[in-house]
């Protein structure tokens, strides 16, 4: 396969094609088919963004239907009758059963600028400057939602200092217990150096920091400071949202209360671009007419293709199947988690989010490989990206989603042995 | 025409659709049509993405084959071969021929983030924390690119301090006859206060901020100077790059050398996201793999759009249509504005991006009012809005740019006249 | 009393004025006598400066000598006669007998400007920009400063972002007990968002911070991380240091080697300003030549009445006078707050800095405006001002001393009374 | 002369005792004596604090009586009788006769202190946050100060941004001419990118700058611009203050009104430190009571000899006698000058600041060595330490100062010679 024009003319910069050296040619539900004609099963799933597997026929009618009829592929914030089917099946399906009367705003279709429209108007509405980050959060690359993502690899690149974040351990991390009631009673005291933070910005299930979980009660605790405050609760749903943990939402059933929800990846169902944001309607008002633009926030196919993935959403049916999948994928990592029980694995997860805590990235680094070697594409991440995480499609077939798990830990195996013997 | 549903459930912060209040149901190059059968000419042409019109044909058509053969649409920086495909066309239609030898670096797909990563990347390979921008720049939304821009209505909405730019006039600017040479005499001065910046971000031609055309001779200017104190040169092609002037790249033709171009919009055709950074060699090498990531930064439909859009540049024949219909634009727009003697009325632009600088925000806004009542589609911008610009699709028919110029003039004479009466 | 002139021609921003409303006439060791002729004891001491009391006679003996020989008053960092007798002195009777070799430095005479001297060091020492400061922390009002000071009253008057410092809770604020082991673990962690600060600036007895006293055991706490992560331990020990807490540095005797020590309030001894920072020679190496300058660096009179005050610390005879203070006012305070059990008060301090905390600002306003009235002088101090601070000059006769404390005792009970009336 | 106590334990960071290789033991009006009993003529004043000589006698007498009769030498803000002597003769000395209502304000006392006290309270004023500061300007040397200093041998101590100031060339800058009409068209254009800022901070004269002296109508054009946009105007009068120019002001008599003036150095007469500043009425209400402290911002010493400093402005002899010494001075430089056609070199001053700019930071240092070996000292400064700048204490009598002029016009043939050999 000849990669020579990659490697002569694209920027150094180029890194999962370092991990998956060869051509992808096409792409099925959760197989990638490569120009020599290997198939893969993905086990990544474009990094969280193909919950309904790439080429989803129903969604490839509609779009090849809206194409051939001179449907308004890009409108910025006009009005289409494409977009009005998306908001308004958006309502029905997602908001109105959840009783939520938050309004959609649409920006630039990147989880990046979802993060940086509510930084912006939690900073306006509350006429305050810092928001409350959490360790292992991942909230994008661009200046403000790089200032709010933890890790040091993708900090280190700023070139400027990366302020106004107020930095606390995550629930899972170390102080992690302690660390929401201690903050309470350092912003009650005025001599401690802290005052009140616009916003408090949480992944309820930190996907790139590693799989983890947040609890209910933890969540509750961060909504209860927010409240007594005076600032907002963010939730960063980029990659928890859309399904991918059992629900539409990855905080549903915890009775919890955002005033922002940040979506993107998996909203727009085929795996082209786009990011909204959910806003509280007393929070919406601070904005004014175009005050955070974006040339491509307005994105017909991505209304097209993401009304389709609706329909998954009508009744309970589609994430009853995420949840049971999510079974599979769960019990077979602690089976080879319990097959090592010197290493000190940890499984972690939730739906079909599921994760093999190797505590060690060269441990990961070397599954990865022999993963690919075998036909199976998973990505690393977390802390030194130790963490072997698995989100294929939620749609899945179970032959598939079988078959990868044997490859998985075949790979582990040899993964594991190589490291003994190395 | 329904807009109840995005009234109801859409964000305050919509705007164009303010402007031009009706549903748009399909369109085909320069026209739009909406829901009620109207169809307005465009001369908004997506805010400058849609330079090859809407629904292009021979886009249409290699869209719809790449989707019903399961084409990769989301493969973020793995290889695939629509995006071979693309890599190697642009080498050969457009860094060949120039004898540039830049890297193309592709990021989450909205001009905002090709401007932050260039801000990243020449900090990074100088060391440097500052970058020289522009009054009237224009150069994105997220926090970094923001810092870049000047327009106050949106730096006030960051909410943070905006730092870590030195603010220099453009060459139109009051003061910009001057500011490089003065600028250059305070670095060399280590009492001015002032050390040497990591790069000039620059738009040759500035959109946004009023179509304020840069010369040859002040563009040298600051690259010489940028040459002379080790700082890199960026230039912001986002919006004028693509054709949009009558060439491929703005500055085509210069003898000017960029150390990095950022392009967007029309890169990828059809109006489906896309952004790329072409950096030279020995800047590109400051990366490292994954340094700035983002997870649309792989768009198999943009890569096929924007490979058909590439045949427009392999030849002179399209460029040399594209400064024909420019100078009809410019002829009528000196007509109207010589029917206007008294009214200080402006004329700028290039190619086919064309402004009249009425001086006036509110004048603007009637003349964009009239236009969209006859049934034309045009943006204001610049300072307090108070530019006129055109930017239809460069494939737009003569008759309908010609029908477009007859609809801009009787708006402009109601709205004069509205003026004077008011 | 005419106070008419400070009433026109002085700022709003005067403050102690207002707690004293008297003109004070002369001074002498701990009592202060007002225009009236009343003679008030002085357990403020200057808000620590006058350790030696005012007008120490040794002192007034050497500076009209001093003065009436012509000697060198201002001097900058020239060398003169007097300040080599203070640096000579200095080096025998402080640094000597404790194996210390750092560098004396002297800068502009606020302890402002030794905290700012010493950050600078610190930052350019170890390339590092963040700075840990500790909850309660009071180290000065200029920016650089004042970003490390912790309280909102005096944080809110920047007017521009205090950042580039990190906030730990301090020792006994809440969460201080796991604060130093749960940042260790987060440095060690590559996505937790944090990098290794510059160092940690910590007072080992917090003053104006309410008397908070840090244990050996926690500084060392403190120095173990700042020597494993490759910070600086800087210790400001500007009200604490100078024999308040019954030895020259308030951490004597902890096994603690901190590498920057910051010096000022007592050290001039007649209460004319001088500064001075203790530097590590490997430390202070990173200094160039007049990289941190101030006009008033070399002050001939502080260096006089400062060689004077040395001789209190030629052998253990005066810190065992103050050790011996030091207790009657802790069993005063004690048996103060006992007649008090259910008013939650706390009594804390060491050495002659002794306290009441009265858990709640207006007694403790209450209780100085008592004092006043019955001729004795306090400053509050702490967390909305609750803390009853004590810190009378260090050569206050027994009587002065037992006088004061009766008027203490008197002026809470009347406090008391009237709160609980009120 | 033993210095070895200074190299052994004073901080490297000690600068003027480089220049002046001695230990002084004695000073007196416009003299120091070394140790060794060589007798200097003192050009350079303490950097501008003894304007009024080293141990002025009338000062000497009243500071020993005021120390003889116990004094309150440290009084925080507390109200003293020695502190209301001077608020009251500043008051009818200064004030009344020029119709000024300013508030008087003290602080910790460095001119930095005053500065950054100055910054506070036009950000609180105004609720704005950058402050216009210039090239060449010198403002002190912590983190607020600092920002405003414009040299960037002191800048780069910093370790960290310093943000939040606008900088624009001062009037004999390049540029300077311009620089304010193109700032406030850019002020007024809403796409520059700027926004109003809350003061402009200039010095009337620049001292460390190099002696660059602004005319009254590009002050007036500042203060105007100020006004125009509802910023403060803040002059820095700390070294060019208190009757250096001829006047008691270096704005005298120029038709201005700054909001805010700051002043230090010489203001306590004998080298005691004190800053003050003068903050009008209706500005100094923006302060609450300790909103910006400083333990020695209460000096009794400085009150005393302060007050006595005054007496050389209750008439207009002692200016005069400035004035006229001030032209002897200047006309012996411009001799100076004029001997050396091709050198370029440029004199600049006014009243006894005068200055030599000889281009060449290498000719300059030569120059201080060569005066020092002779018996005189002055201290370079200005861009590269280029400016040979005069700063004798108003004082000096008419021998010393030729006698002081002989031996700097020795010195500069002597530096030249060498120059041209080397």
């Amino acid at each position: 396969m000849d990669t020579a024009v990659f490697e002569n003319h694209e920027s150094e910069i180029r890194g999962y094609c370092r991990n998956y050296p060869t051509v992808f040619a096409t792409a099925s539900n959760a197989r990638q088919v490569s120009e020599d004609g290997t198939s893969y099963i993905d086990f990544f799933g474009g990094a969280g963004v193909l919950n309904f597997g790439h080429n989803n026929p129903k969604m490839k009618e509609a779009l090849i239907d809206f194409i051939s009829n001179d449907g308004v592929a890009h409108s910025l914030d006009t009005y289409t009758t494409t977009k009005r089917d998306f908001v308004s099946k958006f309502q029905e399906v997602v908001l109105a059963p959840r009783g939520m009367d938050h309004k959609m705003q649409f920006m630039g279709p990147t989880g990046s600028n979802a993060v940086e429209a509510a930084m912006k108007l939690a900073r306006r509405a509350t006429g305050r400057r810092e928001i409350v980050a959490f360790s292992h959060g991942f909230h994008g690359m661009t200046l403000g939602s790089l200032a709010a993502t933890a890790n040091h690899a993708f900090r280190q690149w700023a070139g400027v200092p990366l302020d106004n974040i107020i930095r606390l351990p995550f629930e899972t991390a170390p102080g992690g217990d302690t660390a929401i009631s201690e903050y309470r009673e350092a912003l009650l005291d005025t001599s401690s150096g802290l005052t009140a933070p616009a916003a408090f910005l949480v992944e309820p299930v930190q996907a790139e920091g590693g799989v983890n979980v947040a609890s209910a009660e933890w969540l509750r605790s961060v909504q209860d400071l927010a409240r007594e405050v005076g600032a907002l609760l963010i939730f960063d749903d980029i990659q928890a949202g859309i399904g991918r943990t059992g629900s539409y939402f990855s905080f549903d059933g915890m009775d919890l209360d955002p005033d922002i929800i940040t979506l993107a990846k998996g909203l727009g169902g085929f795996g082209t671009p786009i990011a909204m944001n959910l806003n509280k309607p007393e929070v919406d008002a601070h904005w004014s007419p175009g005050a955070h633009t974006g040339t491509f926030r307005g994105q017909g196919l991505s209304f097209v293709a993401g009304t389709v993935a609706l329909d998954y959403f009508t009744d309970d049916s589609f994430t009853a199947e995420v949840t049971r999948k999510g079974k599979v994928m769960r019990e077979r990592l602690e089976k080879i988690a319990a097959a090592h029980p010197d290493a000190g694995w940890e499984v972690r997860g939730k739906g079909m989010m599921q994760a093999l805590d190797t505590m060690d990235g060269a441990v990961a680094k070397k599954v990865q490989q022999a993963s690919f070697e075998r036909g199976l594409l998973i990505g690393p991440c977390g802390q030194d990206g130790r963490v072997v995480k698995l989100i294929p499609p939620l749609t899945i077939p179970d032959d598939d989603l079988d078959a990868g798990l044997d490859l998985l830990e075949q790979a582990i195996e040899a993964a594991a042995t190589t490291t003994v013997v190395a």
